[in-house]
């Protein structure tokens, strides 16, 4: 049983956001996804550069599946709603949901890791950061 | 047995396209890679404006599937590679791989489509323009 | 006299508006530019994509000065003011003062003009449109 | 009398750096502007990174003044041409033009300072980079 919170986020799609052909220019959506992943963080109180600071960490993007169903136009309302699927010792699951008015324009699985920003590599997240991410994880009854 | 020609570019990664982390800022990769597509096209004799012009037709990218290796830092020579995996009706799978002096920092997976400029769905591509993708399908021999 | 309002934007510098050195990338501050002025063609109720379907126009800037007087930072809470300095039959010319905690970090004066989406000419604004900029133009007591 | 060379750069105007108005997007001028700076520093046999490693000094921009005569269309050949009108203690002043087929699109005078990573402050430019600059500074005879 779900008893998680789903992060959400709403905003037009911007003039620059936009490309020729008229419809939104996908590595924009790209950014706009970035930017969701930063406001959750700061959500749960580890805003990156706090993370830098006291961890030394960063948190790269090792995979991505992305599907666009529907083209978005300048002006449109969106809705970003971010969920998180799994919390693992090094990695962090999400999906993203993006519409416009109900209706699904893009959906998103994302991965993310903690990496050292000294050595480059994964490393397990600090204790306090994954109790923070507790409001945002699916809950199990017995 | 394959004949299908690789199409390749080669390229520094630009200080404006990493982050305060000190790596590339994956929305950029994404970039990269619509340029890629877009010398494709260029390189087969149909850049998007022609497209457009002649046909009514823009190029939008349906599903994208990265997987981020290692990490790419400022002033790395990277090397471009885009394959067509296939050319159907109305789409086009390509697969990219990015690498620098030899270790692959990424790789994906995409679907672009032909689109109709005004109705913004999914079109046949022109049979000229399939035409043009000869030299970079694999063919099969007897 | 003045009873010229101030058009007023407040927003985080993001993660993904910094660059290596690990301070905002200044074409992302233009970006940002470009958001507070389509912010204000929609706050007056003429957003961008109404002009363009009505009208026929679009707004492109045609001169620009920036004085960068202090770094920002990820994470900074920036303030955004933007006053219109005057608008002429054809263009628009805007300043706009960018600050994080009382601190001012950069500048700029900005020249739009009306432009037709056909010939790429500049044109005059609508009387509408003139009409909708009133509560953001100086007003001279007699 | 002038022996001052001048560092050139052509390229294509990508569609990525188009807006939905169908003609180029400042803000990607802006970025296309900073590419240049990018590669004259590392035409000079000072790329950035060295820069931050051996001298701990980035180069950002305090001020800028564009002028912007004639849109940029998608697929344009340009043709940029960056002059080092004055290299100061601690600051460079550049011009910049960018034409296409032999017309001006846009200008710039821009200028940078050397700036310390560690204090965010100007800082002089280590001499072997000032002797570096040697090709592109302007020459006068006796």
């Amino acid at each position: 049983m779900s008893g998680a919170r789903v992060f959400e986020v709403s905003r037009r799609l911007r003039f620059g956001e936009c490309d020729p052909s008229g419809i939104a220019y996908f590595p924009a959506y790209m950014a706009m996804m970035v930017a969701v992943t930063e406001d959750l963080f700061a959500a749960i109180g580890w805003p990156w550069p706090r993370l830098a600071r006291e961890h030394g960490l960063a948190t790269p993007t090792v995979h991505l599946e992305v599907t666009f169903r529907q083209p978005g136009f300048e002006g449109d309302h969106l809705r970003l709603a971010c969920r998180v699927e799994r919390l693992g010792a090094r990695s962090l699951d999400l999906t993203h949901q993006v519409s416009r008015d109900g209706t699904l324009l893009w959906l998103a699985d994302q991965r993310l890791v903690a990496a050292s920003l000294e050595t480059r590599r994964s490393a397990p997240w600090p204790e306090a950061v994954r109790a923070a991410f507790a409001p945002y994880l699916e809950t199990t009854n017995a």
